[in-house]
C-alpha cells in the first residue's frame, strides 16, 4: 500500500571480526539500521568453510529475536541487511543477503541500492546459461559478482570485475566462505557507506549510527568508487577504484533530508548539523511573525530547532507522539476523519493554542498528511500556520533507489504554490530553495543527487 | 523482570454511545492509554441484553487488531483495559475488563488502582459463599459490586454500596447488560478520571488525551469520590458522592511528573505545563554554568524546555532513540557493558561534543540507567553533565498502584545525594524540592499523594 | 459448523500421587482421552498449598505441548479435562478445569457430562449473591461446591451436598488445594469413570485406556452415586453414594456404540468386544449374501470384524484412511463433489472391485456422509454394497451431553427405512435391533440409558 | 532426530488442465501424497506468463491451508512437492518445487529421488559460471534442465538433454512458463509415476492414489526413462526415451513393502495386493501354531490380512492407534518404559488376552520399537508373540533416496537371526525370503532395485 512517504530501500551492515560472535553484534547493527527498510530482514555468517544465511519478512526483531539467532553458526564475517520495498513477486525471495554458490567457494551479498542496466545484465547472464530464482536487482548482482569470481579465479578481481559493469545506485557489503568482507560503493557515491574499528576487528554500514550503538569507532566513508576488503579484522585492500562514473550525480541528498538518522555523520556532515542547518536557511529564506516553533515529529524536528536559533522564535513540543502505534490497525470511525492521525500524532493544545505557528516538515509528496496534520493543530486552537518545508518542490521520481510514488500523485506536480498552500490549509507555505539545501549541506565532501528536484538530463536514462 | 522504571497498573476506558460502534471505539482509545500497561488488554461490550467480553495477555493491538475487533458484537455501551503488572498467578487470568453474571443481569468492571483492603473483603465475600476464579484485585472489586448490585436490587444503588467498602486507590469503569455505564472515582482521587462528549455521546477515560484522539470533547474530571451514571449516550446521575475518605491524600502527584501523557489534562493542569513548571523549578533551585540542555527521551523532554526557558541555556536534541526497538531482544555484546542503552538512545555527538550539558530525567530508580546515559554522553564528548531530576528523591513504596521496585533497592535509601551523583558519574546533581514539585503543580484543583517521597503516615495501613 | 457425527462433550482425568509428577502424567493420560474432545484442553496441578491451572482452546497437544507444561508447577495432585463443543458464548472460557477460591481453600473442578438443571440451580445461587464468569453447566458444578465446601466446612461433605442437587449426567473429578482428588459419578451412570492404580499412586479415568497408557492398572469402575476421595496416593474414603436417583437411566450406550476407544473396559465390558458382538447380531439380525465385509473406518471397524465372524464372509480391508488429514482444509473442486469423503477415505479397488461388500458403520445421522462413502464404494467398482449399522435409528435429541443435530435433521426422523437405503444409494440397509444392541451388550454391569432411539418419558423433563 | 522407521524423500503431482484451477487441486494431491513427506510443502502454478511458487517447511496444510492457496495465483499448469529429510544446510532452502527463470522463460521443477552424480554436475555447472543458492540435488537438477533449455533454445530438448546426464534415481515433474508439464522418469524407474485424465486435463501423481482422490481416472504408468509432455490438458509428445542406462536396476521394492499407500497401484501392482500376497509368503514361508494373527498398525495391516487368508488363523485388531498423537510432545514418565509406544499404540487386551500371536509388520530397522510393541502385547497377557517380518533383514543403506539409519545402527548387521529374536523378546521371528518377496510382487512390469537386502554391485558407485 503506498503511503505518503518516501520510503527507502534498504540498508547493509558487516563485520570482520577476530572473534565468532559477528551474527549477534550484526543483529544489533541491524536493529540500529531498521529505519531503512522494515519489510526484511537477514544475516548471513561465514564460517571460514561454508555460509549460512537466515532471512525472512518481518522486522529485524521478528525474524532473529532471542531464538533467531540460534539457527546461525558462530563465525568472524557476517552481512546483514533490512529491505523496505517489495519490487518482485515476493517479498520473502527479495529479501537479502543473497547467497551464491560458486566453483571454489560461496559469497553472501547485501546491496543497497537500485542498478538501472539490471535487465540488460540479467539477459547478458541468461545467455552464459546462467538462471534466476528471484527478481530483485540483488540477485543480478550476487549473480554477476559468482560469475565473474569464477572467471577471474578470483574473489577480489571478481568483484571489481562486476561492480564496473554495474550501472546505477550500489553501496555492497559482501561476505566470502574465505572470510574476507568486501564493501564496494558506486562512483557516484549514491548511498553511504563507512567504516568501524574496534579492538575485535572491523564493521561497514550504511550509517555510522549503527557503529556508535555496536562498539566501532567511525573511522571514515568509504569513497565512491572505491572497493575496501578485510580479512580476519585486518584491512588488506583500500583505495582500489572503480574504473569509471558515467552519471554525474553524487550523493543522494535525500539521506540528509529524510532517510538517515540524525545521529549518523555521512560524508563529513552530521546529519543533525544538515537539518538544523537547513531549519536555518528556511528561516533566512521564509521568516514569518509566529509566536512559537514546532516540527513534525520525528522528521522535522531538527530542522525546527535550526529554524528557531535563527529566528529567535521559542521551539515547542507541538504535539505528542504515541510510541506504541506502529503498524497497528486502527478503527476507521465514522465520526472522524482524522483518527489515524490523531491517534498517531496528537496536538498538545497546551503549547499551540492561540499560537501562531511555524510548522516544519521535511517534505511533501502528496498533501494529504500535511493537511490533516494543520487541521489537527487548528482544531486544537492554533491561530495561525506557517508551513516550512526543508527540501525544494519534490517532482521527480527516482531511478537510484528512492521508492517515490508516481509522478502524477505528486502534489508539487498537479498544483501551483499557492495552490497547495490552500489544499493543505496553511496560513503560508515556505519551501527551502534548492541553493539553500546545498548550502544547509555544504560541508559534504561530495557532490548531490537532487534529481527528484530538477529532473533527468537525457544521458542518464540508458539502462532503463 | 524488574527494570529501573516506574510501572503504571492501568488504564481504563468507557462509552455511552448512541451509536452501536463502542467497540471500535474503545479500541482507539485504548491505543491512546497504551502508554499506562502493555501487558494485557481487554474490552467488554453490551448490547442491552448481554455482555461480551475479549481479553489476552499483549498490547492492544497484539489482542484485538482488525481480526479481534471482528468477535465482539455491536453495541453501544462499552469497557476496556489495558494492564500493566502481573500481580496475581496469571497474568491473562487477571487482565480486565472482569465480567460477572448476577441475579439480574451481567457487568463489566475495568479498575486502574490498588484496593488496600482487597484481602479483607476477599475474605468476607467468600464468608457469604462466594467464591474466586482470578487473584487481582480487580476481581474482588467486581464480585462486591455484583454482590450488593444482587443485595440492593439496584446497580446504581449496588455500586454506591460496594465503593463505600473499598479502600485505596480505584478508578472504575462499568458497563451494565442494562446499558449502563458508571465511572467511579475513590475519594482521594489518586488515579485521574475524566468526561468528554462528541455528537454521539459520552466517553470515560483515564487520561484526556484517548478523549482527543477518539474525537470527543473533553468535558470535565470526575470528582474525587464521585459517581457518575450515562446511559444510552445520556448523563442520568452525577454528583452523588461517596461517604468517607479515611486517607488523607490526593491525587498521585508521579501523574504529573512521569505516568500521564503530556497531552493529557488532569484535573485543571495541563501535564505538558506542569512538567515544563517542574523545568522552571529546576532551574531555579539548581543553576548551573552549561552550554546546552536536553532531556532523557521521552519522559525528561518536557521538563528540558522548561529548564531551558527559566535558564536561556540552549535546549539541544541530545539523544536519537530507536523507534524500533520496543520490546526487542538486545544480543548481549561481550566487547561492550552498554550495548542496550546505546540501542535504545544513542548520544547525538553533533550537539553535545565539547558541550557542558544539563541532562534533565523524572526521576532515579536504581540508577543504573542514569549511569549508563551520564556515560554515554561522557564516551560521546560531553565535558560535564550535569543532572536535574524533577522529582524528590524516591524513598519509598506505594500502596496505590504505582509498582516500584523494593525499597532497599531504590538508590535514595542507600546512598547519599554525593554518592548518588559519583555513582551516575554526573558533575552535579539536582532533585526538585517536594515544594518546587508542589508549585510547579499548582494549577491542580486537587491535593496530592507524595507518599513516595515522604512515607507513611501510620494510618493509612489499616489495609494492609 | 455441525458435521455429520456425533459429538461426545468432554473427557476428565485426575491424578493422587506420591511422587511430584502430576501435571506430566495428567498431559499423557488427556493425549489417550482426546477423542472424547477436541477444542480445548486444561490441567489444573495442585502443589498441597495452592491450585495453578492451565488451559484454552485446541488440542492437547497445541495448549500444552513441551513448552506448556513449563508453566505448570510440580505437585503430587492434578486433575485435567478436554472438551468438545462449545456451548456459551466463549469456547476459551468454557475448557476446564474451573478453579474456584472459597473461603479455606481451592478446588479445580473437571466435569464430562450435562446438568439438566444447571439454570436452576444458576439462578438459586445467584439469589445467595453468587455471581459467574462464563456460561458453561461446568462453572455452576463448581460454584455449586465450593458454595456448600464453605457453609459444610468440610470439602468432602461440600461435595456430597452439592452433587446431591446435581441433575442429569456428571463424572466429576476435583482436586482441592489440600491435595485431595475427589471423584463423583452421578446415580444414573451416564459417563463412564474408573480408577486404576500404580506404584505412585492412583488415577482416576473418563476411560480405562488412558490407564493402560499411563502405567495405571485397572482396579474397577466408579459406581453409580459413588463418591470416592484420594489423598497422597492412598483411597481415603469409597462406597459413600448419593442419595437419590430420579431419572430411571443408565450408562449411555453410545459410549460402546461410539464415544469410547475400543481398548476401554467400561463397567465390565470391553468396548471391542461389545462392537464384536454388535457386528455378530448384525449378521444374525441381516444376513445377506456378499463376497466380502468392510468397515467403515475407524468406527465401524470392530463390528465389521464381528459380522466377518458370524457370518463367514471374509473382511477385507475396503478404505485407505489419509492419516494426516485430521482438520485440515480441502479446496473444494468444481469437478467432483466427493472430494472431500475421497481425501479422507479412499476406497482400496483392490479388495472391492466386483465384489458385494457388507458395509458396516456405527449410526447415521445425517446420510449425507453414508451417501458420499457408498457411492465412493460403487464408482471404485463394488457391484453391491450393503449397509450395516451397528445402533438403532437415531432419533431423539439427548439431554445427556451428546452433541448431536437439531431432529429435524436426523435421517430417521424424515425418512422410511426404504427411503433412507434409497436416499444412500445401498442395495439393502440394516440396523440392529434395540433388542440386539443390548444383548451385545448384555455384559455390561449397568443398565443403559437409550433415550436417544426410544425418547423421553415424561418424568425426565423436569430440569430443562 | 534418527527415528526407528525408514524415510522417503519426496513426492511430486503435476497438473495440466484447460480450467484455471491448477493451484487448489494440486493442493488435494499433495494432501494425498503427504505420506510420502512431512518437512516441507511447495506448489508452483504457471499462469502461461509467468511463475509463482510458494513453499515452506510443515506439512501441506500448514503451509496453505485455507490462507496460503490465495497468494498462489489462477493458472492451468502446476506443480507440487512435498519433502521428507532435511538434507543441505536449511530445510526450507531446499524444499521444492525450484524455479529457475532462464533466457527465454521460467521452469517450475518437482523432484522425487536422489542423484547420485550431482556433485560432479555441480561442479561443472560452475565451471560455466553458474551458481547455487540451495545445496540439494533438486537445485543441481532444476541448474541443469535451464541450462540446456539455454543451450538447446527448446524446453523439451533441454529437458531431455538434461535429463540424459543425471545418474541415479529421479522421478521429475516440471512446469513451463509456457504451459508445458513435463514428466521425466529415470531409466531405472526407481520412483513410481504415473498419468492420469479427467474431463478438465491431465495428472501426473507419485503414486496413484492422489488421481483418485482428485478426481483423475489413472490412465498408465510413466515407463522408465520416458518422457512426457503435456500442454494446455493435451499429451502433446509420450513415448520418447532417455539414452541410456547405466545402473542394472529397476523399481525400488521398498514401495511396495511400505513407502506407498495401499490405494496406489504402481507399475501394473496393486500396493494393497502386494502386501497380501507378502503375508501370504511369509505364511507359506513360517506357518506357526497360533490363535491369532494381527499387523502393527499401520504398515504391517495388509501382509496380516494375508497372512490370516493363507493360514486360516483369524485376523484380529491387535492395537488401538491414537489418531491424535502425530508430532505430539509425549510427557517422558520416570515409572513407564514405554509410555510413547503405548500412547501411539494401545495392545487391545480383549483380542490378545492369553493368546498365541502371530504379528506382522514391514521390517526391523534398528529394532527398539519392535522390542517395545511385543513387550507391550506380553504386559497385556499375549501367551506368544510370533514376529513375521514382510521384507527380508535391511542391511545397506541406500543410493537412490531412501533416508535409513548407518549400516552400523541396522540390527541385522549387529545380530544373528536368533539374537534379534531375543532382543526384541518375540518366541519366533520370520523374514520373508527375496524370492518369496518377489513372488509377491510378481504382477510388476518392472524389475526390481533390492540392494538394501542385497548391497551394491561395484559398477554403480561411480556417481558418490
Amino acid at each position: 500500500m503506498k503511503t505518503d512517504k518516501l520510503k527507502e530501500e534498504c540498508a547493509v551492515f558487516g563485520l570482520s571480526l577476530t572473534t565468532d560472535e559477528a551474527a549477534g553484534i550484526t543483529y544489533n547493527g541491524l536493529l540500529s539500521l531498521q529505519h531503512r527498510g522494515q519489510e526484511g530482514a537477514g544475516i548471513a555468517v561465514s564460517n571460514s568453510r561454508s555460509i549460512i544465511c537466515r532471512k525472512d519478512a518481518g522486522l529485524v526483531n521478528e525474524v532473529f529475536g532471542e531464538g533467531g539467532l540460534i539457527n546461525l553458526p558462530k563465525g568472524q564475517t557476517a552481512v546483514g541487511h533490512t529491505r523496505y520495498s517489495t519490487t518482485g513477486n515476493s517479498s520473502k525471495e527479495n529479501v537479502g543477503p543473497f547467497v551464491t554458490e560458486y566453483l571454489t567457494g560461496r559469497i553472501a551479498t547485501a546491496h543497497n541500492g537500485n542498478i538501472t542496466n539490471s535487465k540488460q545484465l540479467r539477459d547478458e547472464l541468461k545467455e552464459h546459461g546462467i538462471h534466476f530464482n528471484a527478481t530483485s536487482d540483488s540477485e543480478v548482482v550476487s549473480s554477476l559478482i559468482a560469475y565473474h569470481i569464477t572467471m577471474e579465479k578470483s574473489s577480489i578481481q571478481g568483484v571489481i570485475k562486476a561492480s564496473n559493469l554495474l550501472r546505477g545506485a550500489f553501496s555492497l557489503v559482501i561476505a566470502t566462505s574465505k572470510n574476507k568482507l568486501i564493501a564496494v560503493r558506486d562512483p557516484n557515491g549514491f548511498r553511504p557507506l563507512c567504516i568501524g574499528k574496534s579492538a575485535i576487528g572491523y564493521a561497514i554500514s550504511s550509517e555510522s549510527c549503527a557503529l556508535d550503538t555496536c562498539g566501532f569507532e567511525f573511522v571514515r566513508d568509504i569513497l565512491p568508487g572505491e572497493i575496501v576488503v578485510i580479512r580476519n579484522g585486518e584491512i588488506i585492500l583500500e583505495g582500489v577504484k572503480l574504473e569509471k562514473k558515467e552519471e554525474n550525480k553524487g550523493l543522494c541528498i535525500f539521506e540528509y533530508v529524510y532517510f538517515a538518522r540524525p545521529d549518523s555523520v555521512i560524508d563529513g556532515l552530521s546529519v543533525y548539523n544538515a537539518r538544523f542547518n537547513m531549519g536555518v536557511e528556511l528561516a533566512k529564506e521564509h521568516p514569518v511573525k509566529a509566536d512559537v516553533v514546532c516540527g513534525v515529529l520525528d522528521s522535522g524536528l531538527e530542522a525546527a530547532f535550526g529554524y528557531s536559533a535563527q529566528s529567535g522564535i521559542p521551539l515547542v513540543q507541538g504535539f505528542v507522539k504515541n510510541r506504541y502505534i506502529g503498524r497497528s490497525f486502527i478503527y476507521p470511525t465514522q465520526t472522524q476523519r482524522d483518527s489515524a492521525v490523531l491517534l498517531k500524532l496528537n496536538p498538545l493544545a497546551a503549547s499551540i493554542k492561540g499560537k501562531r505557528i511555524v510548522l516544519v516538515d521535511d517534505s511533501i509528496v502528496r498533501g494529504t498528511t500535511s493537511e490533516k496534520i494543520v487541521r489537527s493543530l487548528k482544531n486544537a486552537g492554533a491561530k495561525e500556520v506557517h508551513m516550512m518545508i526543508s527540501s525544494p518542490p519534490f517532482r521527480f521520481t527516482c531511478h537510484y533507489g528512492t521508492d517515490i510514488d508516481c509522478e502524477e500523485n505528486l502534489i508539487a506536480n498537479r498544483m501551483s504554490h499557492d495552490e497547495i498552500c490552500r489544499k493543505i490549509g496553511a496560513d503560508s507555505l515556505g519551501y527551502i530553495s534548492l541553493d539553500g539545501l546545498k548550502t544547509a549541506c555544504s560541508e559534504c565532501a561530495l557532490p548531490f543527487c537532487t534529481t527528484c528536484f530538477t529532473g533527468y538530463d537525457k544521458e542518464c536514462h540508458y539502462g532503463q
